[in-house]
């Protein structure tokens, strides 16, 4: 660690840090839950009434027919819902940016044997056309089939998919006889974002032709804990195993199901997200116009790519942490989360003008 | 659910269950845990303090040299130690009760791409002489070669391994270039069985010539959480990506090292562990002498596996959740926890001695 | 290599082993087939009028609705098969015997990512009752859903199944959801022994519910080629893609199918099968009654296991190459082929009366 | 298949297609050393005297120090090199254009259970600094670690790689700690095209720093038959297992390994490689003026890419086989072979003119 540059000691820092949602705590709610499960001896692996009324909520949701489970994490999640929708000779389907064939060690590949097509993005967004040039593959031996089209709502770049572009996308892998899984790691993030509200989430995925949701949580708030909600409960009948062959069966359930409750209860998790929206939208306001900050666009979520002078970002991460995203271009990214204050974001527009006017 | 029995109606239940230790809930220092963990923002997978803290300790217990990853749960710690340790062309040899043969749905096959040869044993414990039988496979290209062997500490039997049992496995197993692998699930009922001391603990691991243990976490009182500890560092190598490729790698990890470093504080795994030993022996104790109860041993860890008429297995169960284990010869299992008290034994001895007395 | 035993060395050796039926050559007409076929160019992989006459042959062999893929070689040949009819979460049922799961390497767990079964069987031979009693496994999420059931036709062991014998576990395996497969690397042997017409093989096939059957082509007199064939063409829908998925889909298919063709022409694979199967009743015969050698039992097919005493195997084996079986018992395997004669088969049994006369 | 074009119904049609190099017959030595090599019984699985010859040939080849091993066909070669050479965690690079990476139907991200890493080339020819920006993966836990180069000569864009450009790649490759593959389904081509002589061969493998080499005979002449050459020995550990772990160990291996042998002999080789680039020369020379014909770049070995007026190419494929390669340019590839003739050359050649002249 270096010492906290001139132009910033004097600043108080933030009490965040910009650097991930998964950087921050877990929302009293969700520790509360965790707290009140802990209460006597609950049968395993999912037989517990946490887990039947989390399973009831995700109904209320994703409609009657859904069937949902818990998982850890994000990558058990995906590899979860692509191990049970994916059949012998297929390969998945997704964006060159996709946290699937980026960032998770190459573990849809481990667990699925098969292939990742990347198809190519600017923004993280997948087009219709891009799905109907597949069918030039379709029937042709040499080629693993396209048999699942992974999207990720919102993107890995903080971009968002209407519910009409959803829509367009399962349309036309549908045509092409494949299933769509959708990643929602930030999947509140993004219904806040697209209306705020239930229905909001509704048309993007029930009403948008999804076979499957991996409903993120822990990025929401909580200390782990997501669900892999299959809207088309077709899929969801190997599920069970496949829940326990990824290792994603958490022994003692109730610790994870009693968080998913409580972020769902009161429409928390849209509250949370709405919030750290709103806490990107503040940060941008306040930093847009500093002489030496550009962004190549406006935050849709709680993510900011700016561009910073090369002299500036050491200073600035080393004062309150955030990381680098393309180092080629001085892009870094900012992440505000369920916990950012107005005053952490105050505070870190502060020093990013303090450190700016300092090397100008 | 059936309605309760009239021989137990009138009896005050536990006020747990005997189902399994999995239906434990969280001891109260894990809880606090991570709650005193969820101060302010931490970095993600491992770069924080508490993953630090945890690590530091683990060096403590198993030496300096070895190296512990933080994981999710059981199955999965086993899955991420077995793909370090596994090559090309190999197989991993295993007890036919072993949990990575019989209850983990596959995943080490899905994962590893490779077979598990399982040895017959009656009492989970693997013999010297069969590893050494296993000399007729090597170099044979037709079939999978021995590449790692698994033990279980205390086994899914209850029975224990002592410390030159294991010795002799390891001795046998390097003869024929074999690593070896220990899940340790149950390892603290088993150290406190055998001691009761950290040089108990190392003198059947460390010093027994294991080259990876599975520390486990999640049985022995945590919410989750367990550790994969390589004694062996040269074996590390590949494990931090492996650590994410197998979907055990915790995003907010703080909460499941918070946890942990609770349970190595002060040696609590021992002190609960020696207690959930205790009062299996009181539950054996309190009913060995039952008329229509027989014991095939007596218990050494925190199992008892006692023969129960068919007729008093069903009501007992539905008053006092516990599972069937051998149907067929009418076996069950008790299994006892850290939060098991003597009155629950004594509640529970108490119904057992009620129904075997109601239907002689 | 040992000098020839004193008993032996003026004794005419055979003209061949009795090692394998893989240590057989080629037979005229395979043979003649791959140079007829070698007149101009042709498509590959399978767009040439070869792959589409053999293919026309096994229609008339197994039934119009069945479809038929040609492949390098019998490992993989069952590999592919069960890639196709294996879904998430499921195993492959096997006996303890059965070469999938003792003499290929882990072939098929690392292309399958999925456990193999063992059930104990002291001739090869499953039993409708084991397979019913996975019944318990069904529905239990810790365990792997018996998927597939593969039975081997004749076994590893030389033994057969009746029809009826299969057609009692199709009906078992059917009842749980399973499909089954046939490795019939030996199925010439099989149908030669079990009644020697097409109306045999299609008893114990087509009409005893299985879902796909290897039919051997190599151990027949080939050079090399298999075929898969789906009896169930919806299990074929994903085979195009498999094929080549598992590395079994030969370039110059044409050589593989003009052999395959003239192995089906004129049922040469039964005259060849039911010649080999002779010669092993020759054998039989002839050494049966020689002091010294015993025989658990007759030969049904091709192969046959004396228990000869440990001194006589190896000079025998030196002079006229066969494999040892069961060390343990003092057990070898002579296996006859296509092209033994009978006067190999009297050289051999004037060998083996030589060598046992000299030691008594 | 559509009634022969006017313009082309008095010509008379090349005896050869230029579909594929795959659609060329059995070179006649390679025949006769199939039915050479059938005269008696020979132990199964390359325990036999072909396959012992033939592996002196390519340590002749290739140095004292390597190691080979017969396959049947070129992608299970990949698979089987991939298999032997990758670690957990890691993942294979390759170009975007690589064999393995388009037309295997994902059969290596099946055996490995890995990713592919794909780098964008345009004309199959990955530059060094591709791999040294790799750097930026090395270490960090989300993604997969670069652990295996693969590379093609000749690429299938018919381009060529130097040994310096080789030496360039391996060098960067062994900075990251990766090992390096050669996908050499066309390395006769290549070394014709690049020289010509057993050094040229040398200097762009042995002396360039490859650890393993897929050497093709297919393609080359056979009618199957393959050699995976370790030139590092190291790799060559476990790679008899993985031989038969990923089906491609022959039981008759006799017959690949004879047919290696005869193309080795008299470097057949060579001269039948020499002979189809001479033919492409010839058919680029002969058709590079027609107007309406345009070739990108000249033909490096065997194969061509001319791109054609769209009207042209049906009728042409109708005469004469051959694919598209890239529709939305009407680009075609012409492949020539060993069995190529002059008068085949000329004679479509002369279709190609009469086609063009037709439309213009």
């Amino acid at each position: 660690m270096n010492p906290i540059h001139p132009a910033l000691i004097n600043l108080p820092a933030p009490n965040t840090t910009f650097a991930s949602d998964n950087s921050a705590g877990v929302h009293l709610a969700a520790l509360q839950a965790i707290i009140d499960a802990n209460t006597h001896h609950a049968l395993a692996y999912g037989s517990d009434s946490w887990t039947q009324d989390v399973q009831k909520r995700f109904k209320e949701l994703f409609g009657a027919q859904s069937e949902s489970f818990i998982v850890w994490g994000g990558t058990g999640a995906n590899v979860m819902a692509l191990a049970t929708l994916l059949q012998a000779g297929e390969c998945v389907v997704c964006s060159d940016k996709a946290h699937i064939a980026l960032d998770e060690t190459g573990a849809p590949e481990r667990a699925l044997g098969a292939k990742l097509l990347t198809l190519p993005t600017n923004d993280g967004k997948i087009r219709p056309e891009q799905i109907s040039q597949l069918s030039s593959l379709i029937g042709v031996q040499h080629h693993a089939q396209p048999g699942v089209l992974s999207i990720t709502q919102a993107t890995e770049l903080g971009t968002l998919y209407t519910a009409d572009e959803i829509r367009a996308l399962t349309f036309e892998a549908k045509k092409l006889g494949m299933r769509v899984h959708l990643d929602g790691a930030r999947i509140a993030n993004a219904t806040a974002a697209l209306g705020g509200t239930v229905d909001t989430l509704r048309d993007f995925t029930v009403h948008a032709g999804l076979d499957v949701v991996c409903f993120g949580g822990t990025k929401a708030g909580l200390a782990f804990g997501e669900a892999v909600v299959y809207l088309n409960p077709e899929h969801a009948r190997r599920a069970k195993y496949v829940h326990k062959q990824v290792n994603q069966l958490p022994s003692k359930m109730r610790f994870a199901a009693a968080q998913l409750s409580a972020l769902l209860d009161n429409q928390l998790w849209l509250t949370l997200a709405t919030h750290a929206n709103q806490m990107a939208q503040r940060l941008y306001h306040a930093t847009k116009d500093i002489s030496g900050v550009s962004y190549p666009h406006a935050p849709a979520i709680n993510g900011l790519f700016p561009i910073l002078p090369r002299a500036a970002i050491e200073p600035l991460a080393d004062w309150c942490k955030f990381w680098d995203w393309d180092e080629s271009i001085n892009q870094v990214r900012w992440m505000t989360a369920w916990d950012t204050t107005e005053q952490d974001v105050d505070r870190f527009a502060a020093g990013v003008r303090a450190i700016l006017a300092s090397q100008s």
